[in-house]
């Protein structure tokens, strides 16, 4: 059974490093948008029998991202592909894992239904918002961590006295994870409710005065958070130029004015989803090698296990 | 049981002509986008135990109007919906109904895989560009036809020497019911081949020499099939100024500017999509009381046979 | 893995041919009627981890046909086949892929999804009656054309002067393939309505008078569509005797009657279904061959681009 | 909401019957052959919001019934049924409800799913050959005895001196249902092995000689177990001329002819499957009284407990 | 449609208690064990057209509760339930919602898919442990919210000085949920890093010392998460008796001696699961009225809204 | 690929001897209880490609044993096994088959939808309660046969005098079968209605007086049956201390004492599920061999047919 690498529009450049990782071509494949913005899909070449990888993320545009993922899986296995497997190096939708009012949809939910339409018999995805999303999709799920790439790259950078910087509870777990490969202290940018009737403040929990912030999340969409964060660490005597790592680049919206407005000394972002961060200090940390490294194992039917997420 | 009308941003105009035509006010529906693209749906009130219907054609851009589409149906479910009625007045890749190459998906059945997550309980479609789309859907369809309603519409500006014409042979069928109808002949436009070596020409069937035609179809996407079909018939002596009519006017591309080169006399669209017809002399006929009738007749557990789509 | 090749009662002959195109033996299978007509499957020999390949033409009598193929698929797969696959011939029920009525079942769906009971994991049909059909069967589908076996067929017999005909409007595509092959002009009969409110007529598209028309259509039913077109194209002085081509030879009721009364040159079918046209000067064009090359190609994970229906 | 009775071709004068059992008219409905043998369906009037019941045994012909069974109940829930209920007075395949071999099938398994690819809501069976096959069936049963019909027919012909017999062991729990409602004596005909290496003959369980045996089974197909029941009660000294009794008449092959010879006192029969018992003293036991009561309290939401089989 | 209240054995007091805040009588249901530990299931009555809800938490034995739960929700649906309920005021396995390790089963949604295969139509749950944990469940689910419930009886016990303490970080947001309610600040234990190599310790980030403690968290299981959590506040000054709050009580293993060891000034708990506090000071704050109400509402097709939880 | 055999908690001494009699070793496995009750199953090593066999009778307690079955098979899953087969020894709730009352559950369908939710490719059963429980299952099935091994381990046992004893009319096919092997005469026992208004008493088909009994069954869970059969033998002169012999020795309740007061000669059972037979003269006849050679031949790809349960 032969490897065939499929790569969509969301994130061709990915795609092209993992095929260089993997030392094979991409597959020839056509997705392209007729005039009414209906995608066609066509595969070249022959996949009877084939191990197909699709690679797309369904980052923005999410609609068309997924609706292209599930074509090229379509197409995959009615061409007669052996196994197909969703290489999904970002999950739109991770957050809407859970519904807050009576009229929401449960849209992560739905989006794993849908994927599942394709009929994929395995699924990879990287760093999810939420490690319960696995759940929510209807194939096994290989839930890789990008977080030993994103620590390769921050360690040149980080000086001795840095602190790792949680920008909130929610992520407290993975800078914990950070603090531990990169044997610095970790803090917490959290809410403060100083009296029961009194609003909130940002407070922060661990040692940061006089030291490098490195703020880590699992994504970076518009940098409101990011920038409330260093505003936090500022008050607290934390001025020093910041470190900014997160594993889903997204920068939408504000996102680049803002974190450029913020100075950062560096900002470390994996190439998981394709985005625009000229004028930053940015360096790409490249999960090709992790994702062609997975592949290379389902295919040789080998264990992931020091790949995967472990929380 | 009562009905909710919950109406999504693909066609908003359409949705309130519907509601008006019920004598109902559009359910409340946030139906927004975050920054990164994301669709935030909730719904408002409350639907336990309504009977819901969900307007959204699936247009351009599709893969968000399909997504919205299923969020809004999945919103309603879960809600508490006693039974939710998906209302597709445009039915995007249609034409996607088979598979011409080997490495091809067969879409149409995938997008009828994908409005089936939300578990609607029965679909309302219209002028599907092929009648066996119908079964690509998972749960049971009201086709309905806007033959009459495109008819009525036509009828006032139809001179007695108009020819009713077919762009294609695929047409043919179509032009029939019109010329029925309006009473006047039918003419369709076709390739054709002199001899088995030679090129294919334009030739058309029918008289259409120093008549008016009257061109329909069941969409105009960029306006090329017209473009042809109007070329064809100049040069059979059918020079009169041009009626285009069709069901589903995308107008997408080049086709505003194609049809205006055109100077037809007339085109009649309906407003199964939204579309931008500025500088042509364009009749709406809306089919807001169709659907609006076909949704009452659902509601109240009446027969819709008379509205049906009967090829 | 290895082939097996189970041929169920539908089409015994067809199915030894292909076992002879394969050069396999049959594998061992009986299915034969118990006295109150029930069906009784049983496969010999053992199945575990093969490839199997089960050759059942749902053609008439449909209800059992249909039923001996879903239970030779539920026999294979529970003996421990690896992958099953469906051989299709002749799909019944294909025209009934559209509802023209609202208390009208889509039994071409129905049929679809009772064939996917037996959870087959492939089919191959030939020369659907509607391409779409392939959308109504859950699994992946090879739609192989006959078109070219026909075509040879038909070279030795067809005089230059020759016209490929086609029988109505839906034929026209197909009669098009044909004249590209043979090199001959194409003509089409329709229905013309020559006002608006006159009853119709046959009409012809295209130059017959005083050729030799070759009529061509995916299958012959009762033969009325075939007599009508004789008809039709003897009114408009095309007398020489016929040439009559399809697929699918059901031949059931006076279609062997109407067929000999039309006292045609050749007629040429497949033996995608077991009929009887004794009497008639028929020639037929094997499909065992094209099934086999694709069953093998199939076992062999090779591409059958170049055997597949192009519209 | 209002109750539809839908009757199919497999038994309609027991569908009138039960017609005029609740008072009300059979559903317009059509379900006729094309000439190729496909089924043509067709349901009148509307049935948006009804309670549909859709009468149809799975009798031979098995496959043509059990196909016209999934179309009617396709084309009710497409019309807009409520609810649809299978009404199968009799359920073909009951007996391959086991493989024995590793090449067979698991037909009654495989059937039960294809009549769930209509989406019956219910299903109701009578007297199945063995309780288990209503696991087989994906939706709710009620599972319905005859045996009260039945009786109430034998009691006026019962004799006195009468012996309740059951063909083969498999019987023995349903005589003794016979036994305890007719205040008869019971005795079970069986296969003997004398010594472990002697051939089987048949040996009688309970006092049979010079009385009037009674011989109950669940069907009678071609009647050979009833001829060897009273080829072997003759052999123990019952004499009598038998009554015979079954709630599923097949009587297929040489049933007619093999139970006239016997010269039996009476034969009754319900009215389950269409048959042919003429030249038999035969009495009909309707069930379709029993059927119109179950369905009638299926659609006022009432309890059937009292109807149902209880073993 | 009128309502019925089925109470399995997991929680009979609760479910007694629902019934009493409804109004209705519980519906006749045995569930019994056979000395193989096999569960006996019957309902009792007619559940004909009845709004069926089935009070099960699938608290230890887990095993034995859910399968007991799917027991009666199949009952339910095979005797004509209109509709059926999952009334799940714990949901065992929800800790299980993602793997940790290449070998680990994903619990949550197994035991979400093995619900499911009971089909209830909808399923009420009370304070997941992740609010995700809804996605995992196939059928829509009303998940409600306790934390008012327990607000209102630490109410009456919660001194001026109280502060709001979360066990780890995971529950800070819950934590922030009372102290909003009670107009206490709020207080979160967490582990820390003080340098990259140095072990853990317990931390706590808000102003405790001096004041009383109200320990909050979703469940309590073994106690260790408590008694964890009380060593770490006396080590930083805060030595008042605690109170300490939880939704699901569990109690198993030492968790009795555990907490009674800790000399608490109150234990709350609701009744979701049967346990045993004795020697506690414990106060139940039940949910049955919860419960009831939002049976009612759901039966009575009403909004939900407010009695949802929000995160 | 390779076989990996994972041996849940159930039976893990069957599981042992089905190891060394495969000569593979167990693959690392945890399978335990947290304090609450629920269950942590975690596979070591790698399963990717593997032919992973889990071996988990269903046997009490049924719930937890049933739950870790499919924990098992999910791990195995997502682990990344190529093909997953159950292996039930045993198989609870099998004589739950069919409803016998309106408010009853179908347990036997619902726990095999249950299994099926863990998607196993197979399953391997051996002498189920009924064998039509085999379509109960989703999945395809091989039903082995332990007769030959009770039998070989009954041949040294069974005197010339023998007589084989099914002690209910269900056991007549099965005692023949034993029968048949042995060489030895059979004998029934069955309940008796001397008139139509006695009650019951137990009689006894076959001659038995004086010889020694030999009595049959598939299972002996409390023993109730044994105990009323060996009276019934007794009762007809049949006094020599029976052999008794069943493939499912659940020896619940009562079950050892009853056997023990009976003093059988011996007690024949197999190890399909762990019990305890101390203070009997038990004969462990094992299935391992039997499930080692299923098991090679299935990861083989070899027929099993003379393994299989024939009725």
């Amino acid at each position: 059974m032969s490897l065939a690498l499929v790569v969509g529009t969301a994130n061709p450049s990915l795609g092209g490093a993992i095929a260089n990782a993997l030392g094979v071509e991409r597959h020839p494949c056509i997705a392209e948008r007729f005039p009414d913005g209906e995608i066609r899909v066509e595969l070249g070449g022959t996949l009877r029998g084939c191990d197909v990888f699709v690679v797309q993320p369904t980052a923005p545009p999410v609609g068309d991202s997924l609706l292209e993922l599930v074509l090229l899986g379509d197409a995959a296995r009615r061409a007669g592909a052996a196994r197909t497997v969703a290489v999904l190096p970002y999950f739109g939708y991770a957050r809407a894992d859970r519904r807050t009012g009576e009229g929401q949809p449960l849209a992560a939910r739905l989006v794993g239904d849908l994927i599942g339409c394709a009929r994929f018999d395995r699924a990879i995805t990287v760093d999810l918002h939420t490690p319960g999303v696995e759940g929510l999709l209807p194939m096994p799920v290989d839930h890789l961590s990008a977080i030993p790439t994103v620590v390769s790259a921050l360690a040149a950078h980080a000086p001795e006295d840095a602190v790792i910087v949680a920008p909130d509870l929610g992520g407290a777990k993975r800078a914990d994870a950070f603090a531990r490969r990169l044997h610095r202290p970790v803090a917490v940018v959290h809410k403060t409710r100083i009296s029961g009737r009194q609003v909130e403040a940002h407070g922060i929990t661990g040692e940061v005065a006089g030291r490098t912030p490195i703020l880590v999340d699992d994504m970076i969409s518009t940098g409101s958070t990011i920038v409330a964060s260093i505003e936090a660490l500022r008050a607290h005597g934390c001025t020093a130029p910041a470190i900014v790592a997160a594993t889903h680049g997204l920068l939408v919206g504000p996102a680049r004015e803002r974190l450029t407005s913020l100075a950062p000394a560096h900002v470390v972002l994996t190439d998981s989803v394709a985005h625009d961060a000229s004028g930053l200090p940015e360096h790409v940390a490249s999960i090709a090698p992790l994702l062609a490294d997975a592949i290379r194992r389902i295919h040789e039917r080998r264990s992931l296990a020091d790949l995967l997420h472990a929380s």
